[in-house]
């Protein structure tokens, strides 16, 4: 078999920073994350200017915190779900950064983390950023219909976070991103965009597979196996899926869209999704327990549905991908 | 100042090719395409997946110019123009082959060339390809109206090419990528999207001033300076920005959006544009005569528009980006 999972010595998430909106903050990590608007909007007008502002401040934030400024980051790397990836573009424009614009959809942020992690660990960046986000209403009108509307939603339906992350990235640092695993693009036939889950979890299936195998480790070396937004749907096919090939993650598996919101209370359905989603949870509640030392070995499984409104509508079915990276605490290490 | 250039000893294209439509194929460089399609569908009963198949065929044709086979790829890295990538993503699908998403707009091929040769100098995959696409019906119709309505076009209007390129990126190799510069998102105030050259060029002026001052080097030292896509309009702009700094680039710049088509004759007004212009301008004509030492020494700059339908409709500017590469045949060397 091919080696594929990039192995790092030199990476590390030396700090993090998140932006949520009201139901995120009202959820159960509410307290962790950094920042949040109760109206959503961030001061701006449309909703995909709140989005782009909600990059802004993360990354901002999490400059801030890192006690530098822009010109001590090399490159960002960043995406989100809007069309041509504005969020990003629009947020991040007024700083003087290279950047690369990524699309991994729900993803990104994992993307992000991992090609940073591999640039800076090669020596070509002294400080690289991966920054990403996602905002309910600003997808509710691009992917199915405007909020306005009041739509029924199906039970399989997941929610799409409305939220930003951003993660530096230096060789030295308490929180180690050790390996990657880059995604395979898989499409098993799902073209229901309401249950995203189903069509995402044969890619977090395919992905971890693969890394079990090439790695010889078994899911009891981590303290927890993190997919990005399966959702409860999702999360329930992906161990069983593996549970058909012999691995067992359900002691240990969480998913972030089940754990940013209460599902029953908040009325959220399947959970949380969008790229905000894994990389709220990851800036501000996972990485923050990596630096105080109480977890100390995780995956995190991002993945991306990389459908369009128009291949929906055209009848594909929705293409899928999940990139892995395996992050250690200074105690941990695999 | 910050030191930006990324310098690789061990990265070159190995092999590329393109695909194109009709009026690609009728155009000046007509006889250097690998395939085309008179009708621009491939076969598909919609645009999207026409295009789609451009990047399967364009990537099918790089591997059999390699004698190689899927399995021998470690990495692809792809994006498009449509909505969420759809052309990359579906078209690439059949090929088990780990896959980073981009978002450059039509600075997409450079951007993946770029990244591509640093994972490849860095030693984390052997062989890792660059693909991307534009199919201009595909993007009439999401980016301004469907081509049946036979809307008027502005003289300063660009015309997406229907094409798609594929790079083979191996350490070892004739045609050198020996540096990268990555672009920085430039906005100066542009909100015509049938006006892309003008916003383009800034980021192209931005760009080559970048590396102009830090490598030291003078325009006389390539034998071409191409820009992407900035077509007559935008080529205009950039050399008077970079005379008003002192940098005189008239003498060896040129445009693939201009070069692609005889644009009195066809008709095709300030030039092509999209993420096929300079992929299938670069695989099939610049490459080979790099590998016939024609050339020697060319700077490649990848201009993208990252704007969105919805941020324009919202009166946004449009933010836009360059990414500059270096290349040179066996006998160059800058």
């Amino acid at each position: 078999m091919q080696k594929m999972i990039l192995k790092f010595d030199n990476a590390a998430i030396v700090a993090s920073a998140s932006v949520v909106g009201k139901d995120e903050h009202d959820g159960p990590l509410g307290e962790y994350f950094d920042l949040s608007d109760p109206t959503d909007k961030f001061g701006m007008n449309t909703w995909e200017l709140a989005e782009s502002e909600m990059q802004r401040l993360a990354f901002n934030t999490s400059l801030a915190k890192l006690a530098r400024d822009e010109r001590d980051v090399d490159a960002l790397f960043a995406g989100d779900l809007l069309n041509q990836c504005v969020s990003s573009a629009y947020g991040l424009l007024n700083f003087d950064i290279p950047y690369f614009g990524l699309y991994g959809a729900c993803s990104t942020a994992v993307e992000g983390i991992a090609l940073a992690s591999a640039m800076v660990n090669a020596g070509y960046f002294g400080t690289a950023a991966a920054v990403t986000s996602s905002h309910y209403c600003a997808a509710e009108r691009q992917y199915r219909t405007p909020i306005e509307y009041g739509a029924q939603r199906s039970p399989t339906a997941q929610w799409t976070v409305t939220g930003a992350g951003a993660f530096m990235i230096c060789p030295e640092g308490r929180v180690r991103v050790r390996e990657a695993l880059v995604g395979i693009v898989v499409e098993m036939g799902i073209s229901d965009a309401s249950n995203m889950g189903a069509a995402m979890a044969p890619a977090a299936a395919d992905t971890l597979k693969r890394y079990f195998s090439e790695s010889r480790r078994s899911p009891d070396e981590f303290d927890m196996i993190v997919t990005g937004d399966l959702g409860r749907e999702g999360g329930d096919i992906l161990c069983e899926l593996l549970l058909s090939e012999g691995i067992d993650i359900r002691k240990n598996h969480r998913d972030c869209g089940v754990m940013i919101y209460d599902l029953e209370r908040q009325d959220k359905h399947a959970g949380g999704s969008g790229c905000g989603c894994s990389a709220v949870v990851l800036a501000s509640y996972l990485i923050p327990r990596l630096e105080r030392g109480e977890l100390r070995n995780i995956l995190v499984v991002g993945t991306g549905a990389m459908m369009s409104p128009a291949s929906i509508q055209q009848g594909q079915a929705i293409p899928a991908i999940a990139h892995l990276i395996a992050l250690s605490s200074e105690e941990g290490g695999i």
